[in-house]
């Protein structure tokens, strides 16, 4: 096959969906046609890709006719149901919901990480991680694939933008109506008075405070989140018994999830070493020294692509361990920009040989 | 001594000292006269103590005369000059700074844990932790004394007024900016641009952002604020080779710190008992049941005294350690009530027997 392959955008005015776009426009152009789909209520509205006004059409059959590869950014249960249906028009689906990430037969693809995997795809079906999972995985698999990783904790700073644009919009009407209350994150229960009752997606206020809950409630106490970064850890990395904890914490920052990683390994490290790795791992940017104010923060790392890494430590009392912040775009790397450079090793098997 | 101690509050016009003026107002009243002494620019003001307005009169030899004991809450090298020239003239020091911590003559108290070290000070001062220390503290030490605690991975979520009044004008005084710049929490450097230069205490712009660096640097790439969790988790708890590893973070909260918490003990834990000793623990409010929206957060917790944990689960992969996010005002418990506490345990030495 020598023409270019058609690429659908299924979610296309979403948060991610729009970055997704962004992102199409700024790659070298391997594609013919990209088709934007959402639901029938988005249909006609016209959003920007490669320079040109696209029209925005409802999600059918009919629009999935011809498409050699689908992006799928919608909640799990619509890429549940349409995802098959893209399949069976013929096209590959890269999906970045939850939807089929842990079944056996879909790969779960970070192209850094197991690139090769995309390659076996029996379902027609490649799964990119959720983005609390894929903000630290990048830096992980270049350490893992050098020291042997069996331990993870990781502490999560996750933004309200993992949570879609009414995230976003919630966390900016809460700010402007703090604004107006300079007592309120002094004052008990002076945030929530000074908020409303509309806390959007999220299950308690986020603008002055910090929400120890992503998710839904599952066994044992754990959030979907936590169990999520455990499963998806283990997956990427081919390490099904690796030890994993987490705990998920949303923060008032509009995007760009953090993560605060304690690393245990198979070997003893040094931070030279790790420096040494971080400092040349695709799609790593080390920024790592303290005392020059250098430490990655979602404000200077937003819009970024790479995983950014820093505070690297040994553990004083362990010398197998390491401490590591890490921060990523989550609107980025960490969903739009993983499924389009999944998308693109697809398309590289539509090249001329 | 029948007669009422008198009561000195050494930086009574700081964040904290504030909050000391209302919890002595709050409290029994246990002391006879209480002054007021903070540097020399902030004397002539009055602050209200007991219900009456007081005169705030500037630190001197000889306005510390005739002091029984004498809270202060001031920065280390002013604590590290006076906290001697009051115990020269008779009184007990309860020190807030580090001056002292680490000093092997100086107990490090948290009455809820070790309240017998303060009758053991051979120099006559007794020190008050680290406000992120002692916002976990106090539930570590009612599960220790059960399951005997060998390993701790703290992950802080560290409020501005831990940086003091100018940390909690700072943070407002970007909060504004921000207002009127939509974009700027997703533009690259669009929120260095609105906060301008000006970063207060922080290295880093705090609103709508996050901060992985609280402190100054110290060997092997750690912060000063990491070191102090470390070293007086370990003296509280009597315990020298307690294994600690903290990574500091300051979030855009205004008051109250939180923390996820891996604890690691001797013996095997279940989340039941460890959830009947924190809901029995005193100075611990237990507060855990996600699934109603009952975790603890910064904007429920704040102008509160006790430490609250949520989020209690047992690791999958070790029946030994458990997670815990915790919360707690560092203002009240975390600083001032902490003080107010021991001063009060210094105080009923000199009630009539």
């Amino acid at each position: 096959m020598t023409q270019k392959p058609t690429l659908a955008v299924v979610g296309a005015t979403g948060a991610v969906g729009r970055v997704m776009l962004q992102i199409l426009s700024q790659h070298a152009d391997v594609w013919g046609e990209i088709r934007l789909l959402a639901s029938p209520h988005s249909a006609g509205a016209k959003l920007a890709v490669r320079g040109e006004e696209s029209e925005v059409h409802a999600l059918s059959e009919e629009a999935l006719e011809g498409v050699d590869v689908a992006l799928f950014d919608v909640p799990d249960q619509v890429a549940a149901q349409w995802a098959p249906v893209a399949v069976a028009k013929g096209a590959v689906v890269v999906d970045n919901s939850a939807a089929f990430r842990q079944e056996a037969d879909v790969p779960l693809v970070v192209p850094e990480v197991n690139p090769h995997c995309v390659r076996v795809r029996p379902r027609s079906i490649v799964a990119t991680p959720n983005c609390t999972t894929l903000s630290m995985i990048v830096a992980l698999g270049a350490l893992h694939a050098e020291f042997g990783l069996t331990e993870l904790v990781v502490s999560s700073y996750q933004a309200a933008s993992g949570a879609g644009q009414r995230g976003i919009d919630t966390l900016r009407a809460q700010l402007s109506l703090l604004a107006a209350e300079p007592d309120a994150g002094t004052t008990p229960g002076g945030v929530r008075r000074a908020v409303g009752d509309d806390l959007g997606p999220f299950p308690a206020p986020l603008a002055l405070n910090v929400v120890p809950w992503v998710g839904e409630p599952q066994d044992g106490g754990w959030s979907s989140e936590e169990l999520k970064i455990r499963e998806e850890s283990r997956k990427i990395l081919g390490l099904p018994d690796l030890r994993v904890t987490a705990t998920c914490v949303r923060v008032p920052v509009i995007s760009t999830h953090s993560a605060s990683v304690h690393a245990r390994f198979q070997s003893e490290v040094t931070v030279e070493r790790a420096e040494e790795i971080l400092a040349t791992a695709p799609g790593v940017v080390l920024f790592d020294d303290p005392a020059a104010g250098d430490f990655p923060t979602p404000a200077d790392v937003v819009g970024t692509d790479p995983t950014w890494v820093g505070r690297v430590r040994r553990s004083m009392d362990d010398p197998q361990a390491l401490e590591l912040f890490v921060c990523g775009d989550n609107l980025r790397k960490g969903s739009a920009l993983n499924t389009v450079q999944i998308a693109e090793l697809v398309a590289s098997e539509f090249a001329p040989s």
